[in-house]
Formats: C-alpha cells, structure tokens, sequence
C-alpha cells in the first residue's frame, strides 16, 4: 500500500516523463519491498519556481544567474 | 490541532462538494477524538489526473480504458 | 484513488479510535465524492506535543497551562 | 538536509513575499539547527480559498462574512 | 532539486531496502528528469499498521485476515 | 491559517531548539504575510538519518564518512 509523492519544480515536464516517473516508482517498490503494484499509489507535485527555494533564494532567481 | 490533508484527481470536484468535505471531515475529528472545530485546518489538493498513477499508469490512461 | 492524511497529536489515540476516523474518512468521500473505499488510503500521523506548534508555542506548554 | 513546506491561501501573495519567506525559513534553520542554507528546500504552496476548510467551513465563506 | 517522500507500512523495512528505495528513486528523477542527484531529497516515512487504512480498514486488521 | 511542515533529521533536536522553530517560523508568517499567530501551525517532522537520502545515499552513511 505505498504511496509516493514527487516533488519536482514545474518547467516542462511532459505526460510522457510523467508516466516514466509513475512507472518507474511503482516499479522501485516492487523490487525493493515486493509490493503489489495495483494498490501503490504516486503523485506528482510540480511546484512554480516562484515557490521552490534553496540555499535562501527562489529557484526563478537561480535559473536567471544560469543563464 | 488537527490538521487533514485529502488528495483526490481533480474531476470537476463542485464547490458543495468541497464543503461537504470539510465540514464532514471537522465533524469527524469532532465525534471522535472530541477536537475543537474551531482549530481544525482540512486542506483539499486537487491533482491532475496526468499527475496520479496507479498501478503504474496514470489516472488518465486508466480513465480512458473505463469509457 | 483518494489520499487522506490526519495529522493528531500524539495524546493516546486508542486503537478503536483509529479505526473510527479511518472508517468515517473512507465513508465521506464515498458519500461526497462517490470513490471506491477499496482504493481510499488513510493514514494517520501522530505528532508529539513537543513538535507541533500553535500560537508560536508547543502544544506540551499550552496542555500545561490548561492543568 | 532540511526540507520545509509552507501552505498559504493563495490570496495575492507577490514575489516578494515568497523571497522573503524563503529567506526567513532558511536562515531560521541556519540559526536554530546550525543547518547548511545550500541543502535546505522551502517549498512555498498556495491553496485557494475553496479548498481550505477552518472551523467545519471553507475561507471562502469566512472571509465573506469577514467583509 | 527534487523530492521524493515514500510512504510504506512499518513491517520490517531493512536498512539495505532503506538504501536501494533512495538509490532507485534519485536514479529515476536523474533518469526522467536529468536532475542531479546532488540535490535530490529522498525522504521515506514508515508508518504503523494501526494508522494505515485502504477500504475503511487499518491495515493491523488485514494483516490478520491474510493469515 | 498557515501550515507549516518542517523536515529534519533526527539528530539530538532540544526543546528549546523546536520551541525557537516553531516561534521563529510563526513569527516570519505574521511578518511577511500579515498572519495571525493563533490560526497558524508548525508541525516538525523528525525522520530517522536511516529514512533521509541526499545524492542517493543515506544519511547516515554520509555521517560516517564525515567523522
């Protein structure tokens, strides 16, 4: 009964990465701890750079010095 | 204090119905741990179905199959 | 497929009263939302009162106060 | 390693305010904890008014009456 | 910088299944996302079978019946 | 109503230290946000050094190789 959450910042993570992550995660806790696959859950939270901080500042502002 | 998290796909999940939810789920915690509604926080997170997978497929692809 | 999260504070939930909220969490969203209990997970979280803050102080100080 | 999540109502928090909980969270961390501002995440999330519930009602409702 | 929390039952996670549940997830966000590992957090959360419920029910109480 | 969530490891955290966390965190929401002290939560989470992966690795074993 695993359920798995995703935490990633919203900058264009397409339907396809998303069923590799779902597939994916499903797939880690069947070979780890033989779970069954029909009752593990996984939700993907895609969080506006706005919102996303580290090391004190937003990760927007961290893209822009990439740049 | 308690505070309630419920996550479900965001299907068209009506105002009434929101309401419904919170006030149920504060009612609950009422009957039976006896809290304080006026300290209860509920937090409804509505997820794309792209964003939720089970049994390794998102909820999309699983919607599309039951129609 | 709904998630519930109840977060408490750790001040001797019993065993029945755990199933109590699990069984009325699982019954409102199928009231409300008309989901399958057989997938709506609930999970409950209980915090101790040292760790869970309301009003700027823990939970442990305002349960003294109240004595 | 700390990961802090921050849950707001989305009700017009600006740019500004986010750097300036982001900052405030990670140097709250780095004062308390001694924790290292390069490995500390703040995730800032915004909920709307519908989906939070306080007292068995949504905020919706609480701040009309409040107006 | 992503992260990941893992929810499972508490039933005798071994710290080696502790070490590939992190090694496999930070290796899919690499693997999906390009993310670096290096800022992936990976977070996993055992909870009681007393305070996990699927289908209105803790999951102590399944246990018993799959004996 | 502010939630929040803070995350660190279990490693020797005080009273006084969670106090000034919860203190330090309600106090940086009414400062930026104009938020009432009373209506917010600060719940700390503190996970086994076992339970945290950073870089695909545990704690605990980044530990080690620190001393």
């Amino acid at each position: 009964m695993p359920y798995i959450k995703i935490e990633v910042t919203r900058e264009g993570v397409t339907r396809e990465q998303k069923t590799a992550l779902i597939k994916g995660a499903t797939q880690l806790l069947t070979d780890v701890l033989n779970k069954d696959p029909k009752s593990t859950f996984v939700v993907i939270d895609e969080i506006d750079t706005d919102n996303w901080g580290v090391a004190g500042e937003t990760v927007t502002d961290i893209r822009k010095r990439e740049v």
